[in-house]
């Protein structure tokens, strides 16, 4: 396969679009506690969000050519996910690519580095998540690979999987399991809304779930 | 004793009340230079502060159940401490929680791991003061204690102990000695009202304590 | 040499006002890509910057004497760059300090511990770039020195050097170089807004460096 | 209570050397997988083991007086558990001190920072768990206390508690529960001889327990 | 797809037995620089090394269900792969895993955690390459997946990749370019004795590589 | 000033050979207990030993074509100390470089990065003092510095100043102070061996220092 591979599937647009709505904490709930990613890649500025189909991309620590790959052939909906090796005083990406990013539509970055320029890329409001803020320059020299799988923040990322970012964090929803993922998030929404009528009712989280009694089954008395 | 443990002191009221006019800052040097918490457990978000007595809660890492217990038996005035193993990369607190305890009166959660679901605790308004954002869900299997002595943040916290918590992070004032750490800190604060004062005429911090007359009289020459 | 040495140049006033409108990247960049500071060292508050010449200044760890006596010397125009050993655990400067400091015309300070009193200095408006914040007293025992060159958060840093503070972090301008740095940087500010305003226009990073081509010329096939 | 603690109770000896044959790891199965120490703070050298009772030390950071007291009143049997604050470089503990402590029998120093003067301590034979190697010296002002409760390595130690350390790192056993952890660390080590008989027989552990029946009466089918 | 996945290919056995003889740099090296294993995961023992084809593994944090079911389908020339979330502070794998590991001809066990038992695993002979020892004991819950692919120490491994161990670290190749990796490796340790020759009789590598012409080339005057 | 620096002093040989029997924390305690270099710079083998002057090498991150022309000028009696920019998870020194040296009679090597080829570099016994291992491989594109002052492991080190390492790490003694620092040295040693005798006769260094007699000076009981 090329270094560039674009040949790969994404979810349905509704599917992704419906996913805004959805909370990262929810997401990775409803995928059975999986596929959430390091937490030290946060948003670069407060209320920045994030929610597209992933464009994956690989480079080599402080070296942003591919970076620059992924940026031609994104566009609207997509998120860029690239991994520089997971060195935070890198900034390989600031004003001008944001700039550039944010004039073809693409939804938002996901990188595991630094990046620069912050005030600037809040005044466009181009939503980063990243490991901060780092001007370190990078060079502009060996190729990695654009929309091959990845490990990024401790998930495997496929191309067109999907990407969701909010003040908890980032979470991978895998582009096969969208749909039912979809469904069962919205499924623990409503439950949620529930649940939490019940506690502002008075019933607490310990008699509603019936700990104390489960703990009682198993012959553990913890003295409550 | 029992895995819960109901039978412990807390501090007067009104001394509590008085420590949220007393800074983290000024409690800790009022005790000698002591008791701080690890500074990487901070406020979720801007602006929030936490005062009151410590219902202490050790869980294992990755399995909240503990912290459930803690949260059924707490109540106005509390703050509940609980060490998850000082792992960042758990969510073992969310919006469903937060809801239970705000409507309880709890006045606060400080913890050694993230937590998630972070704008609705911060609509709510319920003050928590964590490692940051993480997503990550924990069991509910392995049961811990409550209102043992625990190790959190590189202190001992007792239960009934108070609980400071502002921009500066958090602070543990031992409940055997709240009463003289509140009269040492008001003296503090008035002390250093009279200094900024001094050094808002002029007189700087070097001239005000005779630092370089102190260093000549130790035979140290620092050529100012 | 004496532990403080009163006997540095300093650069031109003109020179060090027009790098207000630097960016600390623009400055990095336009010294070849050196001289960044370790970005954990980053604003207190959001918003706060910091330009101006540096009074150098180590001392013990644990131990803030030597940074009175920084700041007793350290006049308007000066930032006070404080080396602690790196330890973020360290409350070394707190209100009285930021009260005195500011008093006295001082422009900023960049330590690599933390600080206390948050709150105050924000009210203040002091800007303090630091590790973040931690109330852990310090002693005033064993002297350092003031105005050595010193290492700091990975570079050496000389007094009457400039430094710049802002979202990104802070660099370090060596003043034998500063003139020159700034006729670079301010080179480098034109440059980018063309580019920027090419890419507005539509024509992306990849295209516009011709990035695909040089690939080409080294016998790279990436696949685009 | 006066910052030396003289007054505390100790385990029986002979509980106390049976430990000797349980390993760190056994002995935590035993207290249901609890009390270990941060796994930073290992042997000094391969080979150093360590068995006995604590005599606790909290000092400040970078200030080693408190700990010169606790190396006074200690004596045979005893192993100093000592916090410097959990700051790795430091070098409050060099070869006249273990000298010092060689001379009296003290079994061994269990500390959060480093140590220096490594190949005289190694010569000497001493047995020191740290968090490695650190020359940086300390001062000898401030008093901490000796034979306090100290939070040490994520767990809360008591004067008399008993201290195991191999090359798994660090256990605390609290004293109250000394004679049952041992008991039921005799019995797993028997039970331990039998299951590894069993797997070099041919079973494999996954087959011993049962697991994928198990899993199957939960309704769950991984595939084999 | 199952959770355990039977159904993968492991490259031809000569070529696995060949890498023997390669080290990790090399073979690095030989895949253009890519696929190093975080260097955090190291021997547990000077001198344990490992070679042989991947069985993934994929767990809950504190919860080691999953690696008995990679133990009990793993055999002879395999290498089970494990991650169980990158968390340092468990220890899933000890003796009596080791054992059976052993007595069913397991090349080894590589995980992003702790183990324990670091004594017997090395008595016994059984090669493993972890971040270090830790106690800290699992629960056997929550299934997650073995060959599935895992991001692993910040590199994507699937089932039947190879994977190669030494003092330097632990890379992975991918099965399928394991053959010209192989032959690029060879190519290289050749290579290799040839530039050591030269640098024996005399030559060093400025001189050998000609670096000096290639900067004075780009115009760059170092001043040699 | 040229990239490459050749014009600076050496202190006199006789000087650096006698600090071979000075230990790094005897010469740390000489200097006022300064210029200790950041202790996870380490041995990369066991045993080996560092002491000679320094060739400063400054190196962008992932590129060593710097390292290599600091190997050119380095010859008998030179350490040459390289900074990578502190970022443990590069290989720029392996097998070929340390042949290279090991023949050109330097006498080691001290770098904040990893390094590679460890079981070659300590086969040839070619001194190495690192983060640690790491096989991770650099370009040779942009040229840094050599022999100009560099931060290193949190110090200024200047070329010509003397380095030594030892199992407890490496230190730099600036060569205007080199011969004051070597008699303050052994003039410490020899009180040492006596300080080690008198604790060998029975007397503590609680008893020997009057640590108590100096705090009831000072007002402070502490209850021994």
């Amino acid at each position: 396969m090329k270094a560039v591979n674009l040949d790969f599937k994404k979810p349905d647009k509704s599917i992704v679009e419906q996913f805004r709505n959805v909370s990262v904490a929810t997401a990775h709930e409803a995928m059975g506690r999986k596929n959430y990613i390091d937490p030290q890649i946060r948003q670069l500025y407060p209320g920045m969000k994030i929610c597209g189909t992933a464009i994956t991309c690989e480079c080599h620590e402080m070296d942003n050519i591919t970076l620059h790959a992924a940026l031609h052939i994104a566009g609207e909906g997509d998120v860029i996910v690239c991994t520089m090796g997971d060195y935070t005083e890198q900034g390989p990406f600031g004003d001008c690519m944001a700039t550039c990013a944010k004039s073809k539509g693409i939804n938002g970055l996901v990188i595991d580095s630094g990046v620069r320029d912050g005030e600037t890329i809040k005044e466009i409001g181009f939503p980063v998540f990243s490991k901060g803020h780092c001007i370190n320059g990078t060079v502009k020299s060996e190729f990695g690979t654009v929309n091959h799988p990845i490990a990024f923040g401790g998930q495997v990322v496929n191309p067109g999987d999907i990407i969701i970012g909010d003040d908890d964090g980032v979470v991978v929803v895998p582009k096969e399991i969208a749909a039912e993922v979809l469904e069962a998030s919205l499924k623990r929404l409503e439950n949620e809304e529930k649940i939490r009528a019940t506690f502002l009712s008075g019933v607490d989280s310990w008699i509603f779930s019936g700990f104390g009694e489960k703990l009682k089954a198993r012959g553990i008395d913890i003295g409550i």
